[in-house]
């Protein structure tokens, strides 16, 4: 058997946008034909962009996408192609829809292959949508016969998981079919530490079939999701033949050997990013999308001197460049004079528009105006929300007028504990650090300011003020006030929060395994609890942890419940 | 075969007071008991009440669940009992949980049954929890073999649906398997109408197998959901042998017939309200258990002189009693003397806590402070969202210093399209009437002053001041702005709210169907779309309707698409 020459097409779809999603499959076909593709194939879901959440439910939308995939079909003559759409299913009863790949050539749809597994947990309502696939039959491209998968049929091996949660392994029946080659359209999100995963299950998988494995995943963000390519292909040893670019569009076209000790000759092999390199670029991807999916040009945030509005705004000029990105300090009586210098010289130093818009004439009117009714009252938490949400009404007042996305700059760690202003510094469309904990924000401003040098090369490679890096921090509501007023340690802080939000642990195994003091575990689990009402309010964040805050963790308001 | 005498223990759940729920379980079947009941039935997973969401992936909770099946099973001895947990699967894959009725008798559990049909759809999530049963066993208790369903098994029958979900019926299954009497745990939430089918699906089935139908279901409202109650015998003739109050707590025990023709004496059969009725009740149920069950004894809202506050007002009134309302009109310079006129009017009917805090002081503090940077600009909608959003900092610094729980009074046709500031009108912590549209408010006001009057009789019968029923509605953000301004009439725009929304018709249906204008069809779908965001970051709201905005409906937020 020759090797078979397949491109990966990793797109970038926007939900929804059947049409536009369309005019790009066609013109990376052009591209994979030109480069002598037998095979094209494209990402889970392609023509619509993935997660379509609940335009599947529209009719004329998925009439839409059946039209989409024929118009691919009869753009195609030359080469095979492998496209992900949702499609009716034909049978009276289950679910409406399948979760499909066509494959088409010489001008019709000559196949379909149905996901099997279809995950239904995190952010995953597969579920809610799709019939699960049931037949196990291959494809012949040219006299091979390819076994097609979708995303989740590849993770059925259960030894990397807690617990197997599907009795049937796709993967394994489309070799027992007898495949030549594995085939899987994904659309898996981005999660520190995931790709290192995916390859591990590939390379066993094709050492343990012989089999090759083209894996084709989709980038781009979509609202919470990451999403990172990485696509690949892994030959029958479990070697990597070729690597597409991360968190970008990629057309990699390589020959892919079709048996063990077939030729195999390694075309592009790009570098993967890992670990705090690939948390930054995942983050700059998120927000970029979200602006560019959503219309906005420009973005504006408030610059409070402190770590995590300094990162968002290293964030937003990688993103959208330096004219696109206006910066507010608003010191109140209560901001620190560093506070405002280390504003001021974060900006300067990112290029960016900036102003100073002192928050005491509207601070003063508003206690003017409810010191009626407060009178005889302690100050305190309304006191200070009522700053924070003065503040929340000027930016918004400046996203409105110039159509900017505010960017809200809150961390995983404050969200967690409600240790955050409803109305106030929660206000924003994109919470672009909402799933970063407090302590991997410092090593994202760490690496900003020691690895990433040539982004930043005009901000003299360390844009961030060492001063926002190392002083303690505080919300400045009050006067003196530090964070650890309040709170434990963010590695006591985030320990909790990882054992008890991402591990589902409860307070007992959290005590007996951190040897932290009980009432502190229980205060602040507590205090994750009681704090689900803001969160449900919170905009939109960027999933780059296990399990992130919003559409994957679903957890009741009016709750009564025993950690 | 003598009847069985049957407790149906309408119980209302605190999610996840797993002790608390049994508690009360526990003095439900004692009440049963003394009134002779072989039989005590509970609605489905009333340990831990519906919809525990999230809660169920905490280890600990689900060993709680078991603790408290243990602690029931123990207490009772002279009759059995039913009672819905989640009980984990002892399969070594597949989903974790099995959503279950355990029967219990003589001090231990005697058998399971397994929900078969598990929704996941609308507000329900349940293949991201459970493994559906697939056994069909019949439970023997005195000799007479019970079929027991779960909620959803009873819905399998395709007729009342557009499209059969389910492969399967259970209920046919049972009365294969030879049952002389179904029971049926659910936890079926309100919406308007859905009794009347409940109650037409129960007696064709009853007729169809002639057998008796006991339906139990869970009352009281969880975050979005309200559940009504109105559990009800169904005889083998179709007949309603028994039924509960709807929107309360009830124990009714009556004497189940248990085939065609046998003694049929009926007991007790408590009216179930219909229409605006209904949706009044279910509005007053949610609101009061949520502050119930979050711990606010109190609320605040704001008086605008409009129908939306008005007929909050009247809501939180009737939830909780005029002494733990405020009412806060703030007037701005746009606002007309009839609103503030008609805000103290009703808030004297209802003898609320009544004040009036103008809002020029901290808006004209606030115009300085923006002037420099908004010079040039015309005045338009970021100007107008200031004054909703100062609205909104002064009745959160009342939420936040008195404890008391924000309302929200906007409405379903405003959120649609997003006729309504994000962090000012949207601020809250329930938003009471996002589910109801503006016709149907307009409907309910008007039951409130005509039909409502011994529940409002201390204020003389029509709380509601005619002139907010009948003025032109407005936002009053600009000199004489009215709502039609920028909207079409409410008739007009509900419509198209309902078929867009509710019945995910396309623009060119609902234009052929209405004959309504298309470029007005095109504009208020397309503004449905764009407002996405804002409903991402709305407080959650009370369900009425098939489709309401919120957990049930998932739409992207960066997206484009042909609608």
């Amino acid at each position: 058997m020759f090797p078979m020459r397949i491109a990966l097409a990793q797109v970038n779809p926007t939900i929804g946008d059947v049409a536009g999603n369309t005019d790009k499959a066609l013109s990376f076909i052009d591209r994979a034909v030109e480069q002598g593709a037998e095979l094209v194939v494209f990402p889970e879901l392609s023509v619509i962009g993935y997660p379509p959440k609940d335009l599947l439910l529209k009719p004329s939308v998925i009439d839409q996408c059946a039209g989409a995939v024929d118009r691919i079909a009869q753009h195609v003559q030359s080469a095979a192609v492998i496209v992900g759409y949702p499609m009716r299913s034909r049978k009276p009863d289950g679910a409406p829809l399948h979760n499909a790949a066509a494959v088409c050539r010489d001008g019709v749809i000559v196949g379909h292959r149905f996901k099997h597994l279809l995950p239904t947990y995190d952010v995953f309502d597969e579920h809610r949508y799709f019939e699960p696939g049931r037949q196990v039959d291959l494809i012949d491209v040219n006299g091979i016969q390819i076994g097609v998968s979708v995303c989740e049929d590849l993770w059925a091996a259960g030894e990397h998981f807690e617990r197997r949660l599907y009795h049937d392994n796709p993967i394994n029946q489309l070799a027992a079919a007898g495949a030549d080659l594995f085939i899987n359209c994904s659309a898996s999100p981005f999660v520190t530490g995931k790709h290192e995963l995916r390859m591990a299950i590939m390379r066993e998988l094709a050492r343990e079939h012989g089999l090759p494995i083209v894996f084709v995943n989709q980038v781009g963000a979509n609202d919470e999701l990451v999403f990172d390519g990485n696509s690949c292909v892994v030959g029958p040893n479990g070697d990597v033949l070729a690597h597409a670019g991360d968190f970008q569009e990629d057309l990699l076209v390589g020959d892919v050997p079709l048996r063990r000790g077939g030729p195999s000759v390694p075309s592009r092999i790009e570098t993967s990013r890992e670990g705090v390199a690939a948390v930054y670029h995942a983050l700059v991807l998120g927000l970029g999308d979200y602006c560019a999916k959503c219309g906005f040009d420009s973005a504006v945030l408030g610059l409070s001197g402190g770590i995590d509005s300094a990162v968002c705004a290293c964030l937003a000029r990688s993103a959208l460049g330096p004219d696109a990105v206006t910066g507010i300090s608003m010191p109140s009586r209560y901001s620190s004079d560093g506070s405002k210098s280390d504003a001021q010289q974060l900006a300067e130093a990112l290029g960016v528009t900036y102003h100073t818009i002192p928050l005491e004439q509207p601070h003063q009117a508003m206690e003017r105006t409810l010191e009626p009714y407060f009178a005889g009252t302690a100050s305190g938490l309304a006191e200070e929300n009522v700053q924070a949400r003065l503040r929340g009404v000027i930016l918004m007042s400046f996203s409105n007028k110039f159509g900017s996305l505010l960017i809200t700059t809150g961390n995983k760690s404050e969200l967690a504990v409600g240790y955050c202003t409803l109305y106030g510094d929660m206000a924003g469309g994109l919470a672009v650090l909402s799933d970063v904990p407090k302590t991997l924000v410092y090593e994202v401003a760490r690496w900003i300011n020691t690895e990433a040098c040539p982004l930043f090369a005009a901000c003299g490679g360390q844009p961030i003020p060492l001063d926002s890096i190392r002083k303690p921090p505080s919300a400045e509501l009050r006067p003196d006030q530090t964070d650890q007023d309040s709170l434990p340690p963010y590695e006591v802080l985030d320990q909790i929060i990882d054992r008890y939000v991402e591990r589902e642990q409860s307070v007992r195994q959290i005590i007996d395994e951190t040897g932290y003091d009980g009432d502190l575990v229980q205060r602040f689990v507590r205090l994750i609890d009681r704090s689900e009402y803001k969160r449900k309010q919170a905009p939109p964040g960027l999933k780059v942890t296990g399990r992130a805050f919003g559409f994957g963790r679903r957890m009741p308001l009016a709750m009564r419940h025993e950690p």
